[in-house]
């Protein structure tokens, strides 16, 4: 059971919150300032993971990237209006060492209630587990690595909104 | 990011903890405790607050208010009996400053699981965004301002107890 | 409003989020040595529990009694392959008084979504509130008693996993 780093605890929690938030506050945009230079954010599902296969449905290996994702949601998709409501759960430190100064590894638990605009239909729409690399060493805390599993393989064709 | 005001984060998740178990916990009086004198207690659509429509579910302007409030749904209202479950998450202190003394304003999420107790049907009820004006100036902590922005608007002709 | 023990919050807050990970990334058997010797692990319906009904899903006094139960589970019983993710919130301390010292009283929410590895099919399986005995004098956290109370009666038949 880690408690490794308690002080920095509030400081990655609070991270991991803002992503979240930035995302269903429609300001989707801001989560790449939360992903360090050369970090990588990835979206996959736990069945593939637990094979090795290499399929992703999100997998950018820079800010820059992300970037263009979501811009690519923004002008190009075609798709109904919707929100997104994060719910994070049970955030942990579970290591810090052999990683670099300054690195942590985590835990949280997710789960997305995705809402239509037009009809106000809510449902359940994703969960899954992160598993991230944070880095707190410099000015601001961010992303080194950003890897969501999720549960389901259901979800794959319809994620537009990065999660 | 915010991670102002630090020393009072355990304070206010834990005061809007307290809200959402004293809701589930079937002592829905308790929370006119946890409302400021002169406090406003809101809950809306996302839809009708981003039109800037005045539309409330609920709109109280004190804690004597939300009592009345309470009152009517414990002897007026006819419905069938049902439990709430709150899964409340991300809770973050987003400013202080341009506040009065003591004044935290935060933001988190929240999701209500109902479950109605004749059949034992579970679903996922409503989820939104939370805002609140925390005061944490004084001999206990309240709530100045809460004001819950619900995603759906599905639910507005469902609501009987507060969330 | 309780803020007893600060400075064991976050120590029993991730005693509760281990348990919870443990059964996510299927190492079930993990949680028995969360559970302290002679340590008891109850599922029940908040409605057998209301009305003081006996009756519960899982009753393991021990560790022990809980590992053979994983073991059924593990050896003997036939279910489709399924996964669990459990959103877990608001975690307040209750009570120290008036118990053994280093033990404090526990409450928090839970949510259990299950995904059905063959479809992939996702459902919210599970809701209700944890009522906890965390021990935190001796070397580990641990749990004295451990007793989840949940929403419906409609998950009673369908239980194989712990929760």
């Amino acid at each position: 059971m880690a408690l490794l780093h308690e002080t920095h605890f509030r400081t990655v929690e609070n991270l991991v919150f803002e992503w979240a938030r930035a995302i269903d506050e429609n300001r989707v945009e801001a989560i790449c300032d939360l992903l360090a230079p050369g970090g990588r954010y990835t979206v996959q599902s736990r069945f593939n993971a637990d094979r090795g296969l290499p399929l992703a449905l999100i997998d950018a290996h820079s800010p820059a990237q992300l970037r263009d994702r979501i811009k690519a949601m923004r002008q190009a998709n075609i798709y109904e209006p919707q929100h997104y409501r994060h719910l994070v759960s049970g955030v942990q430190i579970v290591a810090a060492e052999g990683l670099p100064d300054g690195v942590l590894a985590l835990r949280s638990n997710f789960a997305v209630v995705r809402t239509m605009e037009r009809d106000g239909e809510m449902q359940l729409f994703a969960s899954g587990q992160c598993q991230d690399l944070v880095d707190v060493g410099g000015a601001r805390p961010c992303f080194r690595e950003r890897r969501l599993l999720l549960d389901s393989r259901a979800v794959e064709t319809l994620l537009v909104i990065p999660l």
